[in-house]
């Protein structure tokens, strides 16, 4: 296993279906372990209550994981962080230029993917429907570090979800034919059903509940035999997958293909 | 298991060896996975250099690592970061006030423990010994990602060695007067004696080698067998406990124990 297999910036231009495929697989190692470190903590309302509990923070006023994300990202950003075209930020607006040398990035993509980003939605389902899920209800104080669990588990999903732009490329170009009627037509119903493989999508909802078990088991040197129990819940992974991370992929494969032929 | 088993602010004034020895080992993981992240990443020297190349992010001079870092913990003590007292700061000077509502985590320690901090030698090993054994030498451009996989491999580990200080609390309570002696003689070897179990540590190396493999294997649903090929070296990560954060928490404990009659 090459150990940058995750790396755009390696295959360049000679980004292939498995280059794709690599990378997706070796993402979803992150999203466990995020989804993992996050679940240490309790829910930890304070965290996201849109009061003016924050009000201390000068200039600032809304929840602290609000405050907290945007500044990471201004400060990601001074970083070069959304040079890579993988990274998308959840505060796109009123980022700073990068500060540091640029590096040149392969040109893969078609320039209409710079205008795809779906983070809205995936803040949405993260917060209200996932979250409360992933965690047990409570207070441990933590807030801080609670905001930035999530901003990892968040940066590692959008992470894949945009990774549907190489997705749909790299589809495309293996077969421009296959595309093009629907692409021309702008017709998304026709594109979603080129662009879903149920029995792949089962596979991969399988696949991440085994990382879970996996990644979330107690390692002891005394045996190797789970207890059964773990860190995240299976089957909340491949739900993750099913309800969210998938079709919110498919959604942006969609939009870069109706965008595709520009 | 007790999904919350990492967190003081759980055990509270009822911490005793079995509590903390579970934190400890809960924290492997998070150690492991931070490895596994950082190792996507080549090991970009541009983040690095202290050259004047960062020249243009203005009111700062020095590698961009260290800009990184030390934004970052603003930003984190703004949030509340540093009110837990597992939590210490690279660059504890001119930290901001946390601007959130303070949560009250259970006085455990002697107030001599904030007056420790060894991140400078954690800041030493990390960078100058430790990380280019980790990654694969070349530039892939990420250093926004490769700075921030790097804040949270630092952060874990500088968790886990000043997890020392609650260590040395329990191991006193349980037995002071084992203690007494050779801190009011103000013996650190006698001390280092007390606090060293070679049979305890040589189980600790082979446990978190084994968590490498399991964390760092390449999981697919055809098989449970590994190739063989790991994302982090498995004797490296035991190699990473025996030189460096073993050591350096033992130290922590014997600094914690110095001035634990004061």
């Amino acid at each position: 296993m090459e150990k940058t297999d995750g790396n755009v910036s390696e295959s360049g231009n000679e980004m292939t279906l498995d280059s794709v495929r690599d990378s997706l697989i070796r993402q979803e190692d992150s999203i466990v372990f995020s989804l993992i470190e996050r679940a240490k903590f309790r829910f930890n309302s304070p965290t996201y209550q849109e009061s003016n509990h924050y009000a201390s923070i000068p200039g600032f006023s809304g929840s602290l994981i609000r405050f907290f994300v945007k500044e990471s990202e201004f400060l990601q950003a001074k970083a070069g962080r959304y040079q890579n075209p993988e990274e998308h930020a959840f505060f796109p607006d009123e980022l700073p230029p990068s500060s540091v040398p640029p590096h040149t990035f392969p040109l893969v993509l078609h320039p209409a993917a710079a205008s795809i980003n779906v983070n809205n939605k995936i803040w949405d389902f993260y917060f209200n429907k996932f979250l409360p899920l992933l965690t047990v209800p409570g207070d441990d104080g933590n807030y801080a570090t609670t905001a930035s669990s999530d901003l990892a588990c968040l940066q590692a999903i959008s992470r894949r979800i945009h990774y549907g732009n190489f997705v749909a490329e790299v589809k495309f170009r293996d077969a421009p034919h296959d595309y093009e009627p629907a692409i021309r037509a702008q017709d998304r119903d026709a594109l979603m059903k080129l662009l879903t493989f149920e029995a792949v999508e089962e596979m991969v909802k399988k696949r991440v509940a085994k990382k879970a078990m996996t990644f979330g088991q107690e390692v002891s040197l005394n045996s190797t035999e789970s207890k059964g129990e773990y860190k995240v819940d299976p089957p909340l992974v491949s739900r993750l997958y099913d309800e969210w991370i998938m079709p919110l992929t498919k959604l942006v494969e969609v939009e870069y293909l109706l965008r595709r032929l520009d």
